[in-house]
């Protein structure tokens, strides 16, 4: 196991009814003048009253800011910037799913920083201090929540960032209440879900040696995620499929399940080009990716890919063919993502005509790293990598 | 799932060379004069030097308090609450295993608590404030550097007891280096193991619903264990092996295995009232008496004891006859202990004459609660049950 660090882990607080507790919670971070910032979506509205209400409760005032869109944008950062800094704002509740969780850590961010926010996006800042802030999430997916990540699309110059590994940006407190997500629609439940599924590949794809209990976490979690994705899809009041896809959401991403290992990660900088190019859900299009990247990388390390198959998915292993078997289960979770209605190619959501020249475009716009200008942890890829990885996917 | 919390979990510092962060970390938790508590057994004492060392050049102040023992004692935690009260200590640094970890935490509940610290141990106070708490631990066993409990024998009145459920409780950091651990020696390494695999078992037999993931999780951590132990136990200076052990024991005493599930915890206090009996080590006494409960019990859920072989132990599932399945587990679990020299009976480490008596003296002293007065969340076992167990335990 690789030496790691996991500070700031939110407190949690999981089940029914949860949000009841929000405005104590929001006094014991210290809050007595809270931002609530939502995407201002038909369903949220009555939430929002009654956050509302358990502020005023406990004596604390607020403002108000929606608004937000999936693939949140810079450009609502600065609004809540702004208003933060004129009214005098001390903390942020964030009631939502990932797209409100990463536009609220942005403005906690920012209305403490005596610059850009968009600096601590572009690598040009370390985050020093936040504004305290809470969490009510109303979507399994990201893991938002638990997270030290914000990923940030930047209309001006058409950029979608992450600013990520801040352990002061993980939020103080996270409330799940399963039942706040009985209402999200299938498609938008299996994106979550799929979200889900692709953090626990990144991380199983590891170069990380020593890692068995790593991948037996990792693991638990995609067992959980195939079980009770397909249910919450089907039966969208199902309360314990809903549950279970809560939990894992946030324990990805979080760490708890990976540990120290370091994930590849490639998947979700290629997706953040299709979800910016056309403004797609986040996991319906890494629903269409990490399956024509598992095809374009696996020769490099077939026994990984065939203990994916085994541990994912059971698929019993080939001892004479390892390949067969890694193969079976890349078709594996290919047939997972479609059972759930996401699309298997670009071109089943993409209708129009895409050019080459696009593709390109959008291969280029990835930020590499490194000494090869690649991306990728475990397999090294480059601008002509991603590129080609575009093409299979269409 | 059921409702649940998860708050305070600890800092976590995982890995080669992290006691040296402990002083900048007492520092960040608020530490001005820190209490040193650990056990003075030789291997530890040139960590505490150094300890004293990274305090000095963080500017800290310190006192140090030595002699814990196994099974720790209320009169040391009453010393220590003295010095801390005599000398203005501001913090505590627990540096050792989970008797020295109970132990300051004992200390750091009682220094600011106006009475006697023991009725937290006894239910007659819930304890509102804490010193803030440091960990470096030396021993993977009982997970008590993230865990929210505190067990201490009373020698004036020969009760064992717990103060449990305190989320204050929970140290602010835990650092974790497996190198610390290679020196401890086979027998203590195998108790620790026993203790996490009982950890493990008592919350996987819950009579909680609806707890797949729980038991993919607490499955994960018993593949670990089963695996790395017995590599522990041969091969001291087994890094990997160390690691394994070290990372599953305050996961799963932490909630970030269970979740929500109420586990049995019958066991603990069985071997609660062995280890104050005989002064055995309490790993060694869970060995004997947790195979022992499940033999009495497990007729009452044959399909809960049926799971566990096929999930903790990879045995094939006998569909027509279900009752093998549970008992070829039990006898996997059985074998697992003696694998790593841990005593299958009582005779084993006891080899004097036992009365019927005494045992009936033991099963009198535990602490039976509830209106059928028994002990057991999933499995409810009155006094004449324990009687009976410890009979079958000779």
């Amino acid at each position: 196991m690789t030496d790691f660090e996991l500070r700031n882990i939110p407190d949690l607080i999981f089940g029914r009814g949860g949000q009841l507790r929000c405005g104590q919670l929001m006094r014991e971070i210290g809050g007595t003048k809270v931002l609530i910032h939502h995407a201002g979506e038909p369903f949220v509205l009555p939430l929002i009253e009654t956050v509302k209400e358990l502020l005023r409760q406990e004596g604390l005032d607020f403002v108000e800011l929606d608004g937000v869109v999936p693939n949140p944008r810079l450009s609502k950062i600065r609004e809540g910037i702004r208003l933060c800094r004129e009214q005098g704002v001390d903390s942020v509740l964030a009631v939502g799913g990932g797209s409100v969780i990463d536009s609220a850590k942005g403005i906690a961010m920012g209305a403490v920083y005596n610059g850009d926010v968009w600096d601590f996006y572009c690598g040009r800042a370390v985050p020093q201090a936040i504004l305290p802030l809470g969490v009510i999430s109303t979507f399994a997916g990201t893991g938002s929540e638990f997270s030290r990540a914000s990923v940030v699309t930047n209309e001006e110059n058409g950029l979608k960032r992450s600013a990520d590994d801040f352990d002061l940006m993980r939020p103080r407190f996270a409330i799940l209440n399963p039942e706040l997500t009985l209402t999200v629609p299938p498609m938008q439940t299996a994106s979550g879900a799929s979200d889900i599924m692709s953090h626990l590949c990144e991380n199983y794809f590891t170069a990380t040696k020593d890692v068995y209990l790593n991948h037996k976490l990792l693991a638990a979690g995609m067992h959980t995620v195939i079980k009770n994705a397909p249910i919450a899809v089907k039966e969208p009041d199902n309360y314990a499929a809903r549950s279970a896809l809560m939990i894992v959401a946030p324990f990805v991403i979080s760490g708890l399940l990976r540990l120290g290992l370091a994930g590849d990660w490639a998947c979700h900088l290629i997706e953040h080009e299709m979800s910016t190019e056309w403004d797609i859900p986040h996991g319906a299009g890494l629903a269409v990716i990490t399956p024509v990247w598992m095809t374009y990388v696996y020769r490099q390390n077939v026994p990984l890919f065939a203990k994916f198959a085994v541990d994912a998915f059971g698929i019993e292993y080939d001892f004479e063919h390892p390949e067969r078997t890694a193969l079976e289960g890349i078709a594996a979770l290919r047939a997972f993502f479609s059972s759930l209605g996401m699309p298997a190619r670009i071109s089943d959501f993409h209708k129009g005509n895409i050019t080459d020249e696009t593709l390109r475009k959008m291969a280029g716009r990835i930020p590499y790293y490194g000494s090869k200008n690649t991306i990728g942890e475990t397999f090294l890829l480059t601008e002509e990598d991603v590129w080609q990885i575009y093409k299979a996917a269409m």
